[in-house]
């Protein structure tokens, strides 16, 4: 598990964690192990990445710890020397359009220390990478720099994707450390013409093939209903994706083992699913959703761990009132163990698609506040996780997961 | 902080821990900092600790990753080569007792890790740390070794205290790593008559002059009534006591700091206390309790906090069947804020003494389930400790003193 280490979509990693997981299903001897195929986006960082104040009058050149955004185009060996300016965030945009010509533009606004959820600080932060290129470009911004999306201050930074628009020039994007972030901001103050080297070799290759693994235990009652659970199989190309998302992935194959291991035949198929490709372009739970309305699947629930593998609080969900309902009736069997949180709308990324078919989405609610400390960084490695901490989570999925199998969930 | 490191009772580290919380105290401007003096243990490990199996046949000489249990005699220069015999537990020594004589006693009762509650698993294995030495000495054992309390299975040694018995003769006492009691009852199944070689050169001294640090915010309404809140100040001479339990010394620092940052009064007496020897003694609890009683100083409250700084659950308490009601009624306050366990028996060691005026004794409730990773080991420093979820203890625990503070606490 260690061994296959980071695993962008179309990366050796990546290849090696679908073999790896698919392997690991066979000898925990599920009924059925298969891949499902899957066109995925093939996003690489490039050998080197240069970010530097080239001009303080107090420190002179300084070298920031940087990471290209994934999905980011590369500067090239000429790299892009400029002046910068500093923005709170995207909605400083539209006031400060005419000063972005021909600059470097650095989106400084912190997740917010103060909001006790992290997952809501960085919900209001984020459009500053997903978005901050495509916004200024068009103004004539030649790069931009986005603070990490942390509330931890140090000198990691945090990758992630970022969403060009078509008709919009593709400009290089880089995150920096919050740390860094607090430097530049602040001999900002005493000196507005700093400038900033950017050099790196970001590039987007074309599509490569890649797979969903999928393990199966058949139902003996009712096999066309269908219950998924998993996590996603690719992550950021720096550490491990342990916790994002090695943790769900493991989880999904843990529940579906313990079944196996109790010697429960579910009554339900149950699915651990592994989906390629989350991080930037979600092609594995699109795949998966449209192979399953072709075939005819039913979906009554699926499980999706994406929040690392921390003690568990809880569930979110999407679905009818009727669902919804029928998931708090259960709340009274998960508080004895520490979770209370079942009222949050929620789910996750790759089981988001199978809507459609009115499947009840719900998302393990791991405990928040340390995720961001590792969220997309060389950080997120295997010792960063909690072994009980996540196997309470891979717990309490199949206890859920039981449940819905036992009794099912209606529409 | 990270500067002082461990501070067992009577080590200078202890004394420079006195000085640094006191000097951080007058800092912050409370009220009141003083220092009360307290004699306590002097106990030291020496320079040089040896726990070998010597005569394995699969593998000759094993060394073993050991500690000597604080409070433990040493072996001396002689050291102690002995026949080794495993038991599971303090319940196995009476059917055994007749095999003990001259060997080495290997307590090797794991903590149960499927138990939720790691205090539990802890409170059902520690009497071999504490007694087994006490406990087989009558039959003649030579020396204990004991699994280390923790769930985790690593190469850590976890030290932590043990109790003689007055009239019952002292026999040195080691804590080997989970890792190395599974490796020693494995070679035992083999070879029945492994000889382990111990030497170490741990004793106690003569009682020291220590202090616990207090600072006070005098209330404006009720001067006479006191709320007490804090941790203990010294730790285990391994590692740096972060979680324990500096966490709590810093949290009790807090809750006064932040009193004062928002230019709070307290209608009554508000106290940080950190309590000194808690670990081998809890000499400065008692003598904190004894004073206070001296001085007509009536705490209607207090809490420790002293099971990690990990993310808040809720709060133990002691008292009467109205103080209980009455914290029960604020528990709404804060699940909003992810605290629901506010029903189990608890309060804290050092504050136990206080128990004879009538105080509420309150205790922290942390996710306990890192807890133990940690506990008395090298692995307890600065870096183990998440400032978000040390810092939302600290706010919980401020927000229950306010209440405290405002609306008092009928006995």
């Amino acid at each position: 598990c260690k061994d296959v280490g980071h695993r962008l979509s179309g990366s050796t990693g990546a290849a090696a964690a679908v073999e790896y997981t698919r392997q690991l299903m066979i000898a925990y001897d599920f009924d059925t192990v298969y891949l499902q195929p899957v066109m995925v986006p093939n996003w690489k960082r490039g050998p080197v990445e240069i970010l530097k104040i080239m001009n303080s009058k107090k420190r002179g050149v300084i070298d920031l710890n940087a990471l290209a955004l994934g999905n980011s185009v590369g500067t090239g060996s000429q790299g892009i020397l400029a002046e910068i300016i500093e923005l709170k965030g995207i909605s400083e945009i539209q006031e400060r359009k005419n000063e972005l010509a021909g600059k470097i533009v650095f989106f400084n606004g912190p997740m917010d220390p103060t909001l006790l959820e992290t997952f809501s600080a960085y919900g209001a932060a984020v459009s500053q990478r997903s978005s901050g290129a495509a916004r200024t470009a068009p103004y004539g911004a030649k790069a931009i720099i986005v603070r990490s999306m942390t509330q931890s201050l140090d000198d990691v930074p945090h990758t992630g994707s970022l969403r060009y628009q078509t008709d919009i020039k593709a400009i290089p994007a880089m995150a920096i450390s919050t740390k860094d972030a607090d430097l530049l901001s602040q001999l900002l103050k005493d000196q507005a013409n700093l400038h900033i080297y950017m050099e790196n070799y970001a590039e987007m290759l074309p599509e490569a093939q890649s797979f969903n693994v999928i393990g199966q235990l058949t139902g003996t009652l009712f096999p066309d209903e269908y219950i998924a659970v998993g996590g996603h199989l690719d992550s950021w190309d720096v550490g491990e994706g342990a916790h994002d998302d090695g943790s769900g992935c493991m989880q999904g194959i843990e529940v579906l083992r313990v079944f196996k291991s109790l010697n429960i035949k579910p009554k339900r198929t149950l699915r651990a699913v592994m989906w390629m490709n989350e991080e930037n372009g979600s092609k594995g739970g699109k795949a998966y959703a449209n192979l399953s309305e072709m075939r005819k699947e039913h979906h009554i629930a699926a499980i999706e761990s994406d929040r690392g593998g921390f003690v568990p609080r809880g569930f979110t969900s999407t679905g009818s009132a009727k669902q919804k309902q029928q998931l708090s009736k259960w709340k009274i069997l998960f508080e004895p163990y520490g979770l209370h949180d079942f009222d949050r709308t929620g789910g996750g990324a790759d089981i988001g698609p199978l809507s459609k078919q009115g499947t009840f989405l719900i998302g393990l609610l791991p405990d928040g506040q340390r995720y961001f400390r590792y969220h997309h960084t060389e950080k997120d490695v295997f010792e960063a996780v909690d072994r009980r901490e996540l196997e309470l989570g891979a717990a309490s999925m199949a206890s859920l997961v039981y449940l819905l199998d036992q009794y099912g969930i209606k529409n």
